[in-house]
């Protein structure tokens, strides 16, 4: 049996939630939070389970009244309102969102351009259909895009874009001037957008976030991704939706129809109940902000050097003024396993080899967990 | 935009269902029942969503209670106990585990064997990894597999053959003959087996379900599948399964952590908290098979010639004396703007133009729906 993807292992994720529960560490590595969604969430979905007839398929493209709440959302906070009947797809999660929107669009020898570090599926869901990743640092400090390096990647096959913003790992968020740039630079091709934007309400200081789906000339091409489980506190509900215009999702839902079909009927109904509720969503940037602060004050002291966190919700740090000898593989593995909080070595999110010294919190947590997790990386000092 | 699957429209269950509302018809076209999910299943399920720290990630593979609730279950019914740590994937629906197998085995080029009529996605799913369907028909009148056509068509570039046993649309089941001369037939090649068991708890006439995992020498190559969408009549719930051998599930993994990474935790739990209670799936065979026979009955007079139904929940009809005129698609049409009753005809399940003028009625319905549906069709004669 010949793998199709012989050099990847299991996710990162999944390798250091198992090693941080093995050596009883705090687990600040899998992107996750530690608190339960809002509570007329659980208690909607509590209902619709025991609601008879909500327990049997979805329609495929989801539930029209849960696109018809995503519609009005989208409209609110983007000024532009999506058919619900040709432009909303909801999928098992954003993560089968990005795969089928791949599967759809990328064939064997289109190249797909992806900005690193990138999230770790990115890369092989675009080898499993024959894909070829180019990837594009994004340029430090900061992790912003070098248009100019984007502009000199793109090609005749260059089939398609992916950008992600607030960004995973890094926290950097795209500006105005990023989009007017990369339309301008997408103007005369055949190149797709994929924007991952599973982030969205979790950008800082004031700062709005910038919707591809409010950029008139990019959303045209575009196919733009949330997550509910982001959103809401659940990533363990595995909900998600994709934005595209009606050409963009009739080829996603051609894919989407034979990979899941289609997603749970009374999850479906809950997210539909509560997505009205305006104030669940909007609270989001401030409450994640306070987290970003005080993680932040509470690392000061413990010799990591922390990176601007612009939106997200994950905190990149350089250690190698504390243990410049070490990889950031061999960093984070005694962080977990000795100082007892485990993260994601930076490494993770490159294609190959690459090491800046840099290591990757989670703070979606609870305060005590940040203090707990502080508190040990203080002792270690 | 070049379409990946130009030729493949919306699936023809979403087409049926759809028409059915518009029609007010009675759906029959559709495989899923109009009944509830087991009550224990529903109270677990809404327990699950109100407990704390259940509604984050699932580990990548499942669950592990419920994969040992799985493996319980498996050791049970086909005297084989499989890893719960290696053997066992939990997917988002049969649907996934479909898709994931092709996309992990599946090389462009490769060719996979598929016998016809087959459920809608194998083709498609098929050809999304650049393989190529080898379609081998099942004989007339009953749906056999031919295995001398079957061996005539391996080559040593058939990388998977797909079966399905109870079958979907034909009711057919495989015995222990059919699975030892499998067996001998693939004994020196490489091909793998992907054996599609969705409707394991429902065969009928005291006939035993023929598992690829109780037989020894089958199951070291096969990934073998169940939903339990269709044991708990809750198709909407979205979760299946996926056993095979260690080195089949690793590739298995590597794919599916990038197709939907994990499957809805609080349901995962409920399900482990199910599959223990045996009853709840050992009724099922007597369950279906009084829908079977009741409705086998009811549509006696209706003109309509019946096909033998071993398993499964759905009945397969030969219309060709009441409508010789009409194509399948035509009379699944009429029979559904016309009489109110949709159901779906069998050409949809086969990959270029065919017509024995036969179409498929899901009886996986309430006795009252199941007489109603045979008043409308009785009053058409
Ligand atoms: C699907 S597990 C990964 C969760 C996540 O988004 C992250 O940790 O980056
Ligand atoms: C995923 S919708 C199809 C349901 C089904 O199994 C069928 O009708 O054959």
């Amino acid at each position: 049996l010949s793998s199709k993807l012989p050099d990847v292992g299991t996710s990162i994720f999944s390798v250091m939630t198992q090693l941080a529960q093995e050596a009883g560490a705090i687990n600040l590595a899998q992107g996750f939070p530690d608190y339960d969604p809002p509570r007329p969430l659980l208690e909607a979905l509590a209902r619709h389970v025991l609601t008879p007839g909500h327990q049997q398929y979805a329609p495929m493209p989801g539930l029209p009244r849960l696109r018809e709440a995503i519609a009005a959302k989208t409209a609110r906070l983007y000024g532009h309102l999506p058919d619900a009947a040709t432009d909303i797809t909801v999928t098992s999660g954003a993560t089968e969102a990005l795969y089928a929107v791949l599967a759809a669009v990328v064939h064997p020898g289109d190249e797909v351009l992806i900005l690193e570090p990138a999230y770790d599926l990115y890369g092989p869901a675009v080898r499993l259909q024959g894909g070829v990743p180019v990837y594009v640092p994004l340029s430090l400090p900061d992790f912003r895009p070098d248009w100019d390096r984007v502009a000199a990647a793109l090609t005749p096959r260059t089939r398609l874009l992916m950008i992600n913003s607030p960004h995973n790992p890094t926290g950097a968020v795209l500006t105005d001037d990023d989009l007017d740039t990369l339309a301008a630079l997408l103007r005369d091709t055949d190149t797709l957008l994929l924007s991952d934007e599973v982030y969205e309400h979790m950008v800082f200081d004031g700062v709005p976030h910038r919707s591809v789906t409010a950029h008139p000339e990019l959303r045209e091409r575009a196919f733009v991704l949330s997550s509910f489980g982001k959103t809401y506190h659940a990533t363990g509900w595995k909900v998600g939706y994709c934005l595209a215009p009606p050409a963009l999702s009739a080829e996603l839902r051609r894919v989407h129809q034979f990979v899941t079909f289609s997603v749970s009927t009374p999850t479906q109904h809950a997210l539909a109940d509560v997505l009205p509720l305006t104030g669940l969503y909007d609270e989001l940037h401030a409450f994640y902000q306070q987290k970003r602060d005080l993680f932040r004050e509470l690392l000061a002291g413990t010799g990591l050097r922390l990176l601007q966190v612009a939106g997200g919700y994950f905190q990149v740090a350089d250690f190698s003024t504390l243990a410049p000898e070490l990889t950031d593989e061999q960093f984070a593995r005694r962080l977990t396993q000795e100082t007892g909080v485990a993260v994601v070595p930076l490494s993770a999110f490159y294609h190959h080899r690459h090491d800046d010294k840099l290591v990757r919190f989670c703070f979606a947590k609870q305060e005590e967990t940040l203090r707990a997790a502080a508190r040990r990386l203080r002792a270690e000092r």
